[in-house]
């Protein structure tokens, strides 16, 4: 058995030698660099432009404007491609810009030498701009008279859906209503490595686009769309990243890269955005602003849910409306058996633009949605958890928005563990009428989540084994190893159904789209779940391959024999070994009647989804006076299936939970909402928690075994971000009697809302 | 129709626009340059070894020694792994050696970090050697009391066969006997790219090796059994080649750089050869001598050839007897009717070591064969080419070594054809009973080949089609281009079985033994033949994988429909469009329930062999005093069944003509018989002919349909070179009446031979 251990990550050696090759640490003779002009208005439109002065800096190749690129509109999101018109993606950007919509946006590129002399250069293209009123701001952005940031006005999409029965009759059947107003900042990824791409020719044809990108194949497309050419011709490939949670699920400079060399005759054209570029002018978390009502009966039972959802999507679409459209549907999940209404809209505004981040409008959703759950619980005098074991999702519940039955749900366990965990009934007698500057609190969030983007999005997933002569075997996957460790797992994976060793599993990792199997990267927690089926229809395919070839080599029928340890055994009698796999390869390598090289080269489409689930138990202390939040203890609990491998899977949620906690207490994009300016677009000013700040964070799993998945496990990626920053409000709440119902719950915020409460 | 045309290149841009990137155009940081320390005695022993001053020299980072590397002795020959213990090539050398045996050898390696530092260091490694007596002739190798240049002794192997008959017998009957004494000359293939290589290991378990190679995979597993490691962590890069000729179908370089790059814990190190070490420490062509026999009757029927060839392979083995053991079995095709007789051997001397190179035995046999017969028609008074008519291979005929039948056989219209066009029997008349200084001749030779190694050697050839969504279609495969063109044949092969536009192929031109399927290589002039049956398959099942698909779109049987100018089309009405190809590839990626990637991924095995022919025609002139042979026309026909890109294929005859008047007239490794030196280890004094050296060159096709052939086709790579010497020789003889038995015919042998012969 191969999943459920915990082998060493297939790219550890790599990286903690420094042996791992990041898209910066290729060099190719003759690099130019390119430097975007940006900006320093907020809106506006260019009125003159002179480069002469850039031109003339020796060392300087090239400068482009938004007149010289083309004249195609296109969009950036990283989805896959949709055969259904209205569900493509908002086409709202060309390479460059004469409107400019952001702090930052993009005029002109210079080309250089050297990184230095472009950047120099940048700063001497003088540029003229008619100033715009600037819209920063919800309000501002959706007043009447706000000003246009793009033509069709500043309402990118709304959408609503109302499910499970009548609202108004829900919360008419209900004992108490609570309502509440909640607030989501913008956030940023603050992945380690900043973005980065270079490209060039091999001829006159082709493109070569080297790039820090979760999608590589649909990075592909996206470059083919900018420019007009042939898909066909253009090549991504992906070394190792440092970090994307999203932000490089966005297609940010691969088409300009791909752009400049094929102005430059061919020539390898490099572009990496410094730290202050990369926090404002790549991609953030949309902020929003929503309204969430719940009502239920004295006796615990939710009856429905109204959340009301405004999300800023700032200077371009991006995945604009995608975010609270998928963040709101993957939370019908969690409360099936009650009337949900959800209304979403999102709008455009002179920030930086927002796209997808880890959990992809999850933790919007959920920080409302969990909030007014533990309003609605005190509100009928129940126990928090009581409340939501009694009414999260249960196996055979049927999800009413997607009329799919939900399979596996281990919730209610993961509730009962987390409440076993930190001592809740315990804590929750010794914390009661708590007094003084210093009070305990305990809080608790539940969450639930999709496994990929099935039915909205198509699921896709390719994997292609090579049976080595050593009896080894290659594996290549149009997934990619985003730090997650997702090559990890998919060896564990193919080890399994194959019967060798893991560590006979060579995995290709470095995706290259001349190449590598078709699949659309790495995003809504979809890896493990669809790419698990390709691997294990490709490992099938192989072994029968391979069983074929030991039936021509011994004449023995095949059914007979099966592949374990990397041996050709008797499948009654695995003790009986018949041949080892390193002999067959070779027979069938080099035999000259017989045989071939053995390989199975698989694309499978995913059409199924698997919810998965969890919660977070928060126990901390507030400083009241100091408006200062401690936590003492902090415990996810998931329920992400079947565990592939244990300490992966621990260290994915430690990671989001430090996420979370950062986007709970410390993180926001500060913008200044006269001029659109980003305050703290520096990793001293915004301030991401360090090791100091970021508790002991500890996990459990509750192992269910979802019957869709091909080895019995759901996503897990972005989920542990969810449900921390609503049960910190929560434990908040629960500690000082005030509901802090905004992120980051800083103590700059605390203080406001204490002040109001009268506590201080 | 996409075979049969001449498309421009596939690489045609990238090469003349400089864009093609070969192995040195790559850089890494941090790469390091290592140098053999090479021997200056041409046999002998190290005494002792220096290494201090080399490793006090600044940026030296590393001396290694025969000390250091694996005691493993291994074979470099670029064969693929043989089942049979006795056909696996002759493994006969370490990494380093101690024992000298060529003046060049390798005894130590120096890694610094830059290559004149390493050139530097090399020199100061100070090394003693005992000298031992040094063979450089057939004569002196073969001495009873010669010295042992490996534990086995001098002799490497030999064989000899006589099929079709008793040759003894054959010659009774004969009206005449022939019999002559041959020697072909150590030449070198003077490539335009040194051999280059460099390795750096990704982690501590892959080794990666980017090389100047004709044969990736092979390199693969010798580098895996040269260092004794798991042939799955080696992985092996070919990008452009400028030129191999068969020098680069031996492992020379790749196993000494993954070497060195395990020892120098990953980092980058390149071993780059200069032209000097290309000339006498890569390979060459094995010198032969050798005895003919040819006896025929009076009415011109050949009855028997006998053949008895030593072959000097140098100091390793490297393809030893295997080249006089294919040079011997091809060219049994040619006469097919009559007795053959040959035996050969092959010997190890203190000279440079022989390899494969272009045609691989055949030049030097079919020297031998071809003058002899030239000898036999002059003997019973018949016009040379009627003699070859009356005897050469028809279709139907059967090998009587391979007893194969020869199903295609154009050799008689190839004859026919040059004769014509050369105007043999009008100069024939002409040139009768000259005198004078400058005198005229006209001068034939014949030959066969096969198409591959098959039934020596295993044939497999992999190729893998994507479907792209532009209805484009990328090509992998594990053959390698090397300035042949064979990218551009591949291509117009799948453009014409997938009925898309060649211009619609992208060819994956770089081999990654991690991902590109399985192929041995280039070599054997295999690659057209034994590749397309790969191709086609592959593009039958993609096609079949296609109509299904659109089958899916259309509710309507696949069988009707069929792909024509990459659309969709009614078989039976093409001008009836179903779909676009890029409509039906949209759908199969980005349909949420139907499709997936289409692709097919085929390894092949070829079971046949098919005969090539043709025939060389020389006019050319003798200055007698002068000793000087100047060609006034030369002319090459070839059967190399259908020809599928005109273009490309009149190109590879013209190359291989131009190499073979520099074998005739021209080239020789010129080495002391005393020390082994060789004299002429550069360009300027090793005399490859240039432009104004090279005649005009013609050729001609004459298209036959080889049935057991994909495409109709056969092969074409090496067989241009193989019949212009002895045709150059043949015309030597009509112009003056003598036998010049020997190549290259310079000034200098001519003088000796015209001296002799009395005629100056």
């Amino acid at each position: 058995m191969a999943v459920g251990k915990s082998p060493v990550r297939k790219d550890a050696v790599a990286k903690v030698t420094g042996k791992a090759r990041y898209t910066d640490d290729f060099i190719m003779p003759g690099m130019l660099h390119a430097k975007y002009v940006r900006s320093p208005v907020g809106h506006g439109i260019v009125k003159s432009l002179d480069a002469k002065e850039a031109l003339a800096l020796p060392g300087v190749e090239a400068v482009f404007t938004y007149e010289d690129v083309p004249d195609i509109v296109y969009a950036t999101a990283g989805h896959p491609f949709s055969l259904e018109v209205d569900h493509q993606d908002v086409a709202d950007r060309k390479l460059l810009t004469k409107h400019v919509r952001y702090h930052g946006d993009e005029v002109a590129i210079v080309v250089a030498r050297d990184p230095l002399t472009a950047e120099e250069a940048a700063r001497k293209v003088k540029v003229e701009y008619e100033e715009f009123p600037v819209c920063v701001t919800h309000e501002a952005a959706l007043a009447h008279d706000a000003p246009k940031i793009h033509a069709g006005g500043n309402v990118i999409k709304s959408h609503s859906f109302e499910v499970g029965g009548n609202l108004d009759q829900a919360l008419s059947e209900s004992d108490v209503v609570v309502e509440g107003e909640f607030k989501t900042p913008v956030v940023q990824h603050c992945h380690m490595e900043n973005h980065t791409a270079y490209a060039y020719m091999d001829d006159h044809e082709h493109i070569v686009v080297v790039s820090s990108t979760q999608i590589p194949h649909i990075c592909r497309r996206i470059v083919g769309e900018a420019l007009g050419i042939s898909w066909g011709r253009v090549r991504v490939i992906k070394p190792y990243i440092g970090g994307g949670f999203g932000n490089k699920q966005d297609v940010v400079l691969e088409p300009m890269a791909a752009f400049l060399t094929m102005k430059m005759d061919g020539a390898p054209v490099k572009l990496e955005l410094n730290r202050e570029e990369c926090l404002v002018s790549t991609r953030t978390r949309h902020s929003t602003k929503s309204r969430c009502r719940i009502g239920a009966t004295r006796d615990g039972a939710l009856k429905g849910i109204d959340l009301d959802l405004v999300s800023n999507t700032g200077a371009y679409a991006s995945h604009g409306h995608s975010i609270p459209s998928a963040g709101g549907a993957k939370s019908v999940n969690l409360y099936p058996r009650n009337v949900v209404k959800y209304s979403a809209l999102t709008h455009y505004a002179n920030i930086p633009s927002a796209g997808a981040m880890r959990a992809y409008g999850s933790p919007q959703v959920i920080f409302a949605i969990e909030s007014a759950m533990e309003d609605a619980a005190r509100a009928i005098g129940m126990d928090s958890v009581d409340f939501r074991i009694r009414n999260v999702a249960r196996e055979q519940d049927v999800n009413p928005l997607s009329q799919k039955k939900i399979s596996s749900a281990g919730i209610c366990e993961c509730l009962e563990k987390g409440r076993k965990m930190i001592g809740w009934d315990e804590k929750r007698k010794q914390y009661a009428d708590q007094t003084g500057d210093v009070r305990r609190g305990l809080g608790v969030a539940c969450f639930s989540y999709g496994s990929g983007t099935y039915p909205v999005c198509v699921e896709i997933a390719g994997c292609r084994l090579i049976l080595n002569q050593d009896g080894s075997v290659h594996m290549q996957l149009g997934a990619t190893e985003i730090g997650q460790g997702s090559d990890t797992a998919f060896a564990q994976m193919a080890a399994e159904t194959l019967g060798v060793d893991y560590d006979k599993i060579h995995v290709v990792s470095t995706q290259d789209t001349d190449v590598s199997p078709f699949d659309t990267g790495a995003y809504a927690s979809r890896q493990s779940y669809v790419v698990a089926p390709a691997i294990r229809k490709a490992a099938l395919e192989l072994k029968r391959k391979i069983l074929g070839h030991v039936r021509e080599m011994t004449g023995k029928a095949a059914e007979g024999m099966t592949i374990a340890g990397g041996k050709i055994v008797n499948q009654n009698r695995p003790e009986r070994v018949v041949l080892d796999l390193a002999e067959v390869a070779i027979d069938a390598y080099y035999h000259k009647q017989r045989g071939g090289q053995l390989t199975a080269d698989v694309s499978h489409k995913t059409r199924t989804n698997a919810p998965s689930y969890g919660c977070t138990f928060v126990d901390l202390e507030v400083d009241v006076p100091m408006c200062k939040v401690k936590i003492n203890q902090i415990i996810n609990v998931h329920d992400a299936g079947v565990i592939i491998h244990p300490l992966l899977a621990e260290g994915q949620v430690h990671g989001g939970m430090g996420m979370a906690v950062g986007m709970a207490l410390f993180e926001e994009l500060l913008i200044d909402p006269k001029s659109g300016w980003v305050h703290n677009s520096n990793l001293l000013d915004y301030k991401i928690p360090t090791f100091v700040d970021i508790p002991n964070l500890e996990c459990a799993f509750v192992e269910t075994v979802e019957p869709t998945s091909a080895y019995g496990h759901k996503s897990l990626g972005e989920p542990p971000i969810i449900s921390p920053a609503p049960a910190i409000r929560n434990a908040i709440l629960d500690a000082t009697g005030v509901a802090v119902n905004e992120a980051p719950m800083t103590p700059k915020v605390l203080f406001r809302h204490f002040s109001q409460a009268g506590i201080i």
